[in-house]
């Protein structure tokens, strides 16, 4: 089983509007809302997919009943540590005039050191099962570097780590060496200085990563890797919603070494996954009419290190 | 004891944000959660001032849970009737940098015909021992005639109401004859057409309202009542957030009625306690500096009838 890791879980309200006016006051119509937090999306596109996943995290508070509810409903395997801080919600408002969504996200409950340690055994406990743990999202209130605690217990039990974390949270957790990193182009320029993702790719795993697959919106994938350098794209633009598109790469990543598939069968996957996502109403979702028509017209090309800085 | 109803009790959630941008996604502060809705706040400043108060209304849901125990947290005594679906919350973001606030308010749960019913009897079992009953605010999914029908109940048991509503509630409340009812001036004018208070107020008293209090902004209060009409207004400008200043107001006007004051007494301490109201930072609170400070500031001046269109 892929166990999915959502230390800040939320729930997604979207709050739809004819127009947005700043210093106004809104009747909203009526709200929409659906457990989210990115490793909820992964579990949700790894269900979608058949693939056996466990979504577990830290969850409290109303907020977070309302989160397994919704996890419930959708028919996606979790099992969550409870805590005593009320998860987040996030609001986004979606105009209908314009097409802008606003999006609100609240920071997180605070997490007690006692909190933090029954999550920790809750997770080695799951993990005898996992093939792989998907460690994604933001951090609520725990330490920096729960993403490394997390990556090492994993490696003390066999089961490889993808992690999708930005800034300081994905910086601590490079030197626990997770076998998938997933920035996309901003964030990897933000924390390695870099503005070419192949040196910044390189500079992660000089870092500890053993992979790094970086996102960079239309021009696709990077994949710098052990077994080489990949770029896979799709030649096309798709339009859409481009919220969880790197949730649907991660995704793809995890059931590829959950498969055993080699590095161009997870990039190809994992490009036909993130443009079907955009094109899907919902983060967690993806098309699969959009998926199949792609599939067979994504490129992915092998690298040569003479080729790297042309 | 004055009864206030509160049919659609609201979580109020402030966001605050550095600045806001359309289309744009925002990690806000930590969120203030505060029990609201119109008839919440006139209870809340009629426990400031230590007047008797119990409210009312319904709840539902986590989020109606959180309403009672914020009022339960703030010592105002609460009596609601639970419906199933969930109380609705309101978010409004404000910016640090502009001061602008920018709220979405939710539209309320839908109430069904057994919950009504089951609250009409709830609020005619509180009001054997209430004086005056407050009717205060949006509707949520009611009969649009719900005023009236509780304005009916309250005179039957010889208990005066003040109502603040808007539009269809207000309109067809009005031929049960309230007490009181307070629109703003945009409302007065929006409801009967007319440019003018004075006629507007004359309108509302045509169609059924005993006296009506409009509350105008800058240019203080407007009472149309069966002893005569009078102006009050303080001849300052307070900064500040309006939001609160139409329950402050009404929660003078109930205490008015509860204590037996004359016209001149309630529209002094009503002006009073909505430019103390301006100055308090949430809805639902009276600076008590500024509500003594201006008190014997304030010009009470009766208009005769010669004098209406001047």
């Amino acid at each position: 089983v892929i166990v999915t890791v959502t230390l800040n879980v939320a729930l997604d309200v979207t709050y739809p509007v004819p127009t947005l006016e700043v210093g106004g006051s809104h009747v909203v119509g009526t709200p929409h809302a659906r457990a989210g937090g990115k490793g909820v999306n992964v579990a949700r596109v790894l269900h979608q997919h058949g693939c056996p996943v466990l979504a577990t995290g830290l969850v409290g508070g109303p907020t977070g009943a309302d989160v397994r509810d919704d996890l419930a409903a959708a028919g996606v395997a979790h099992d969550f540590a409870e805590v005593a801080g009320p998860s987040r919600r996030t609001v986004t408002v979606v105009a209908a005039d314009s097409g802008d969504a606003t999006a609100f996200n609240e920071p997180g409950p605070e997490v007690s050191a006692a909190e933090w340690g029954a999550f920790v055994r809750h997770l080695e406990s799951l993990l005898a099962e996992a093939s792989v743990v998907v460690l994604s999202g933001s951090l609520p209130g725990v330490p920096v570097y729960a993403y490394r605690e997390l990556t090492r217990l994993a490696q003390r039990h066999g089961t490889a780590v993808v992690l999708d974390a930005t800034q300081v949270a994905l910086l601590a957790a490079l030197e626990a060496g997770p076998d998938i990193v997933k920035p996309n182009a901003s964030e990897l320029a933000a924390t390695t200085g870099l503005t070419s993702p192949v040196e910044g790719a390189g500079q992660l795993r000089d870092r500890g990563a053993r992979a790094v697959v970086a996102s960079l919106g239309v021009d696709g994938l990077l994949a710098h890797t052990p077994d080489g350098l990949w770029r896979a794209s799709i030649p096309e633009r798709l339009a859409g919603n481009p919220t969880g598109a790197g949730d649907a790469c991660v995704a793809a990543l995890a059931a590829g070494i959950a498969e055993g598939w080699a590095w161009p069968q997870r990039l190809r996957t994992a490009v036909a996954w993130s443009a079907a996502a955009v094109v899907a109403p919902h983060a967690g979702t993806v098309d699969p009419d959009t998926r199949d028509r792609v599939h067979d017209h994504i490129l992915v090309e092998e690298i040569h290190a003479a080729d790297v800085h042309r």
